[in-house]
């Protein structure tokens, strides 16, 4: 089967369930496994698109819900797609709006057509199902769109899953009709929380759909470590072989190590920008909250064994100084060492990959 | 009579009043007339030390009443000193601390001796004074520091403005004498507002000290724009030729053209950084207020005829969206903009001086 045109993927290295590979998009080749810095509203927080390169990403994700919102699909069609108005010299993802209506909207209410919900910008009435997503994400032009879901907690009553997992099989195939470009890449969601029979039943449903790749939804929404990465490994061997996996908003660096070995290719997750404007770092030495006392006067870099232009620029107490002030730049460089240090963790596990 | 150790200044050519110099400090030489972006806390809001580098500034302000109060003078010295702890390649010059405690503290009470007040930060209750001043900007170890000095609104009675200039004058013999490091400049202040008998006797004062230059406070504080230009151009030619002249806190790209036609030498502002922040560039087309429906769907550049990376990358529609999406790009990239332009103009008036 066929990915849509100016689209390849291609296993190059394989150890156990875990794979070295190349995905091609019209807007460059991307080796996998790979982390998407999340550019919420069409800008990773802080960072510029040539300092988010740099970071080693070259694949972004857009929130179709922020853009569609603030400052329009339409505008960015005409402003020549997303790619084009925020800059970004690599690919994109858009998700398809559906996760975060459910989390972010006001007065959200969900019926077998979609969600109907209220501006958190404005409180103006919108409404969002597969059709409106596919129409949206065509306008703004990402490399590849995701198919309109629904996401329930992982704590979610039994009945609540399965009427989840019912309508996005459901939206699956309308969002597969909706479509209308055929340069970009359309993914679908597997869900079923941490049910295994109720994951390997959706998987069949979607991974029958003419999709170009599959993506793994409802983890990282409530549920253990220890079951997330259990609940990845089993979904994982579910999706076929010769598409890209991709495992949505997950995750912490031991996530992403455990996740890679069960044979996920791609990630996105707020953590590393979020927690950074948090004053949270990712270090090689383990977390670094650089609020804390105890780097008053400290003269190290935030990790030692880093190389980004805040470890080799700043001490830590700088960078404490620069938190307590509120100071911009210490969100700045906090997130730019976190994506560099996924960045780095990303390489170093293709590396080994490559190696075996 | 010479200058504090490593310092040297000179004045290179003359056009009328303008005239171009070069300012040597123990961090670097500095090209006159020159303009200090301010960095508050130690930190140019929002951006990174070569960022502001390569605007084309070489020296930079830091605010001693900031620092002093997070993260404390002591650990800023502990740390290295000013220029290593904020990572500043170039030359720094810290203020008295004096306008910012009349201007931010709350509950300030001023006398012959100096001003209590209670910090903005947790309301704990300082005095600074013209010994404690010095004391906390040689511990800050900028390389040029300022006389502590009360500045009053141009607008305040004659008795006040008096009033201010006696106590000035009293500090200014205060600082010299508090002064222990003899590789930092110190220079002093006139004051006297607008009214020109009062600047003269003022100027004369200050000027009979051993400082290693000389600066206007008490403008841009209220006056016109025609006041102000006009009593900057009968202020500047009170002060010695040869030592380098400071016209603090101003201001417009028209206030630095007019200031520098009457023989200013140095500038600080927060204008193109503060108004960065609230949407306002400055451009070569004049003011541009990004926020405006107008710029919804500008494809062009910020300032076509600018070559910084935010008019060499970004859209005013993309930057408009991130201005409304309170995204921290849009403060970032207006800032360097501004200070971008701000360099280039400085470094215009200096080719206009020496080509005649």
């Amino acid at each position: 089967m066929r990915m849509a045109k100016g689209f390849h993927f291609e296993v190059t290295a394989r150890r156990g369930s875990a794979r070295l590979g190349l995905l091609t998009t019209p807007h460059g080749v991307v080796e996998t496994p790979a982390f998407m810095p999340v550019g919420t509203a069409g800008s990773v927080k802080s960072l510029s698109p040539a300092e988010v390169f740099r970071t080693g990403a070259r694949i972004v994700l857009g929130n179709t819900y922020h853009l569609m919102l603030r400052p329009g699909a339409e505008l960015v069609a005409e402003m020549g797609g997303l790619h084009r108005f925020a800059a970004w010299p690599g690919a994109m993802l858009t998700d398809s709006g559906g996760y975060q209506v459910l989390s972010l909207a006001e007065r959200r209410k969900i019926d077998d057509d979609g969600v109907t919900f209220r501006s958190h910008i404005d409180g103006s009435p919108v409404r969002l199902g597969p059709e409106e997503s596919i129409r949206v994400q065509e306008l703004l032009g990402a490399d590849i769109a995701m198919a309109f879901d629904e996401c329930p907690p992982s704590t979610a009553p039994l009945a609540q899953i399965e009427q989840a997992m019912r309508r996005t099989t459901a939206w699956a195939g309308r969002c597969l009709e909706a479509r209308r470009r055929g340069d970009q890449a359309l993914f679908g969601i597997v869900q079923g929380g941490t049910h295994r029979e109720l994951r390997a039943s959706h998987a069949e449903q979607i991974c029958a759909l003419p999709f170009d790749g599959f993506a793994l939804g409802g983890f990282a929404v409530g549920e253990s470590t220890e079951d997330l990465h259990a609940g990845v490994r089993f979904a994982a061997a579910l999706l076929p072989d010769d598409r890209p996996r991709y495992l949505m908003g997950v995750g912490t660096p031991e996530d992403l190590e455990s996740a890679t070995a069960s044979g996920i290719d791609l990630f996105d997750c707020v953590l590393p920008t979020r927690n950074a404007r948090n004053g949270q770092a990712f270090t090689s030495e383990g977390r670094v909250n650089i609020k804390q006392a105890r780097y008053t006067a400290d003269r190290g870099p935030l990790d030692p064994a880093c190389s980004c232009e805040c470890c080799s620029t700043f001490t830590r107490a700088y960078l404490r100084h620069l938190y307590q002030a509120r100071e911009m730049l210490a969100a700045r460089m906090l997130s730019l060492h976190n994506l560099h240090f996924y960045g780095e963790l990303m390489r170093s596990i293709r590396e080994r990959l490559r190696g075996s």
